[in-house]
């Protein structure tokens, strides 16, 4: 960590600050100029908020070299973590895993002729909304346990894991019963109280950035379910919110060699929610897949139009399939498996 | 509600959007024109999702003419609602409201001392924090229910009511018992199992615009409490996340005169969180005056740069004191009283 | 064109709008609701600006049903425009094309080198900043005429035609005269001026998407330079501008499908600019292809720590090649050529 | 300047940064770490582009720790700039100025009318557009050198200076000749070439701020003109880009404060094109005042619905003077006078 000090800052002041760092335990470097002074700070810094300093009016600058998060960071973890979703792999050099579904869960008959029709099309595992977050109270809230349940179904019938997002610590007990790999959706990605309950949890944690939110803070919120006990955190990248009105929202795929570069956690793309266009789905597949995704999360349905919720992002099971195979024909292409 | 349709749109499927429209109750009606297609549909649409609709292909364009929140529009409530928050009168012509006090309580002796300070500066309600949403796991995360009984403490001193933020469901019976307003956060502003919740509290609810969240989408968050039950709910604008670093976030004042135009519920400001620098806050605390508020929201602390959090953003109580003698001034010239 | 007129609006006003419309040569059609009214336009619309129609208080809303741009669009030119730069075309099922060179041309050998090491890399064109926009006026801005003559040595040397960026009007004889394909940088891109100069030359134009502008805004800048009659006109998207700050810029890989569909012009992608570091330049060259982009735009320097201008985000002729071997697979993966 | 440089960075390349930096006239101190070392640079360093330092890639962060301007900096001229707009004076503790008139300015007559009406509603300078930026190139581009000979005709009668907008390098005689305060829109604020040239007018120059560019940006886009010689520049904040659809832009008050504390230069905040709806244009400027703005520039119009350009944000005669009235009253409540 490095702090700049304003022009005329006295020396007793400079002296607190190295007092007040060298009692957390650092090393203290300084540097005197002539508009300014330079601190370089040498030691664990992730426990000190770069706020916290500037509080001290004669502080200028922070600047944070190393960086805030340890269970993430590949610098400690050279070597890429790989996530045993219910059988199925995600990360390192496995094969790109897929998981596909409706928005939402409709019915015990619909789950499970959407997880039939996209097993057929190469999906590796069922994604289906349980519990639905709506801008709007008076929008369809999700068919809850009933829908779980369908999905647990559809399971039993494919042999696919399920996905499924929780939004209430109150069902914890349920999806570690049911569910394979928890999701946390964009809106919860800053709900501290969540994840620190997931992070007790069991299961793999499908973590999707915030819509405004850094790549660093999304690291952080993987930081959150690490620093919990639960190590097995895999981030998604859905778009974030621009100025842009044609997409929903701009998928950022430059995230996914990001986050293969700062940490050694999977990193997998939902070109679904990012454009929320049905006609971009497949080029932003083939170009995720091609930006080295460790896999996708796809929203697929028999009869968009009369889907409950997202109709206007969903893939039929042939346009799925169709996306797949030229998925495929690209991952092979850079020398993965899908 | 209009919907238009693609060039070349069959005449049959320009039929079932007829049906499917009727079926719902909607008056609907059907423009021809020699490119496109347009419907109007007249009735109470605030439970069609444009989403759902824009999942025919056929469908190029959904426009939303009503607004899709009821129990917040003015059009339908046209006097200002004015919520009592523990005897301090909010909205209306009521006199502006300030709450104050520390980003978290740290001890009952630092609640009292700066619970003191600014209602000798003219504070009428106390604000703190004893849950603590922070980025960083590694960061202090607030006193808990020891930060809310300090409070209390500094209510019973001052008789100011006090103003602290939930974080989670399981803390409402707590927060029933012992605060006066219920905070919920900005990064919460989505997080819909929380609004759930406090739809069905009797105490007001003080909702923060979130980070990257449009108005409208804000006002559908107090839809949200509001159709729970309860009624008692301000906003409070605190900064929108843009490209801009110097600032923490970005003040949207314009948010001041446009929630009074579309709602009838009372808005108040957060220059510290918005500016995240003590030397603006000045300066947007009188801005916001000026603009309409109802209230401000503002931390401060007798020594800043030993606050355990957002040190950076806080007045000392003489400069609040300071800055309140300036709003008053403006307050009055615009006809308003502080 | 449709609009909604606010409750209440009086039928003498409703009778002005028709009769305005009308004289504007547009077929008028009036929906009457029980809180709005609905006027459907059918005819020529792009020459009303939504602003000025909003400027009617008794109006509430406007929506564009079919694109404000004519030239540009695919609606009246189904055929994807293939153009020909220096002999190389750009466009349709044509070879994907690779612009590469240094941001800033440095000197005669400079420029020749890298020309030569970025053809043998298998780049098709060679370009290099003669002119250049930066944000500080005591930074380097260019060798000027002397850098548009080392790039003429280097395209009779190579045979690669030569693109450049113009900044001003006045160096329209250079540029007609010695640059095969002419770049208005994002900067520029609402330079209407500028864009109304290139709009009268004889000349392929490279327009960059500004940082902030929307796709729709980026077509109509297209759109003054095919109205000023110069067609070629080929796009290129740079990155926009986001909270994230990691990125230089966010690439946003859905416009080019989105180019594609909208328009009948080519589409290409500059991931250097985009990013701002090397070392995710090669995975987005490789999303960007998957995309379907019709070309690249990569910067390339054999010394990219002593480059003059943007060294950091610079390929060195080795890695470049390397990027291009992976690009070219999966060129082929998605049947196009490379 | 600081500079870190990562993990294992060899000692000869440390020795190799010392030694680049010092022949530039810098000193450099070097603390080393256990995860990386430091460099602190003192000296001018204004000439240096982080993004070249960027470049070596055993450099891992640089930040700048004193400002890149120096013309336009606080720090070395402490006193307020105070810029003689053809008689009347903005900045410092001068009286707020007031630009207002049309978008575009549409006759002789309607310049005339509206000249007398906003000197009536006590403006202190006239602005109206006679070359107007427009999105799209089939919309009026402006009445040219005819709509400034209008205006000269405005000044005649009212003796109010004249303010317009220039879009190119060829008209600066004519600006020169004619027109009082020189504006450079948002949209050229980074077209760097006009502002190179407008750098050696001998006018004052109301540079707008760009719909995307930092404050930093911006203020280094008059460090530009100041550069060229010409120090009469005046700022001018209208609103930036985000992803808030109800608002044209989002007008960023705290610029206001920040610009006084960075720079000694005047700023003046326009709140018609900021919030683009007439309703928000009073509220806005009552609190530009209360922020500190050394003027406004305000749109107006004797029948906004039929301006040729912008009506929606246009006030009309007689809603200005009562809104000049309310901040008149803000600006005595504050110690300044309108």
């Amino acid at each position: 960590m490095i702090i700049s000090t304003k022009k005329g800052t006295p020396k007793e002041e400079l002296e607190k600050i190295v007092d007040r760092f060298e009692k957390q335990g650092l090393d203290v470097t300084l540097i005197t100029g002539k508009d300014y002074n330079v601190f370089g700070l040498v030691g664990d810094t992730t426990k000190i908020d770069e706020r916290d300093v500037l509080a001290n009016p004669w502080i200028d600058n922070v600047t944070r070299v190393s960086a805030p998060y340890k269970r993430a960071n590949r610098l400690f973890h050279p070597a890429d973590s790989v996530i045993d979703c219910g059988g199925v792999k995600i990360g390192g050099k496995e094969k790109i895993a897929v998981m596909a579904g409706p928005c939402s869960i409709e019915s015990e008959e619909q789950a499970l002729r959407i997880a039939q029709g996209v097993k057929a099309g190469g999906a590796t595992l069922f994604r289906g909304g349980a519990y639905k977050p709506r801008t709007s109270p008076y929008s369809f809230q999700g068919l809850e346990t009933e829908g779980i349940l369908d999905m647990v179904k559809a399971r039993e019938a494919t042999g696919m894991p399920i996905v499924s997002e929780l939004m209430s610590e109150e069902r914890i007990p349920e999806f570690e019963e049911y569910v394979d790999v928890v999701q946390i959706g964009a809106r919860n990605m800053q709900n501290f109280q969540l994840l620190k309950a997931v992070g007790k949890m069991h299961k793999p944690v499908l973590l999707k950035r915030g819509l405004c939110n850094t790549i660093e803070e999304w690291i952080m919120s993987a930081e959150y379910i690490m620093a919990g006990g639960n190590e097995q955190v895999i981030l998604c990248e859905r778009g974030i919110r621009t100025f842009e009105k044609y997409t929903r929202n701009t998928l950022d795929l430059s995230a996914v060699p990001i986050i293969h570069e700062k940490t050694h956690l999977p990193v997998i793309v939902d070109p679904s929610h990012a454009t929320g266009k049905a006609n971009l789905v497949e080029p932003m597949m083939i170009a995720a897949v091609a930006a080295g995704a460790d896999g996708l999360e796809v929203e697929v349905h028999y009869d968009p139009r009369h889907a409950w919720s997202d109709g206007a992002q969903c893939l039929t099971p042939d346009a799925f399939a169709q996306a797949m195979a030229k998925c495929r024909q690209v991952a092979w292409a850079i020398g993965r498996d899908m």
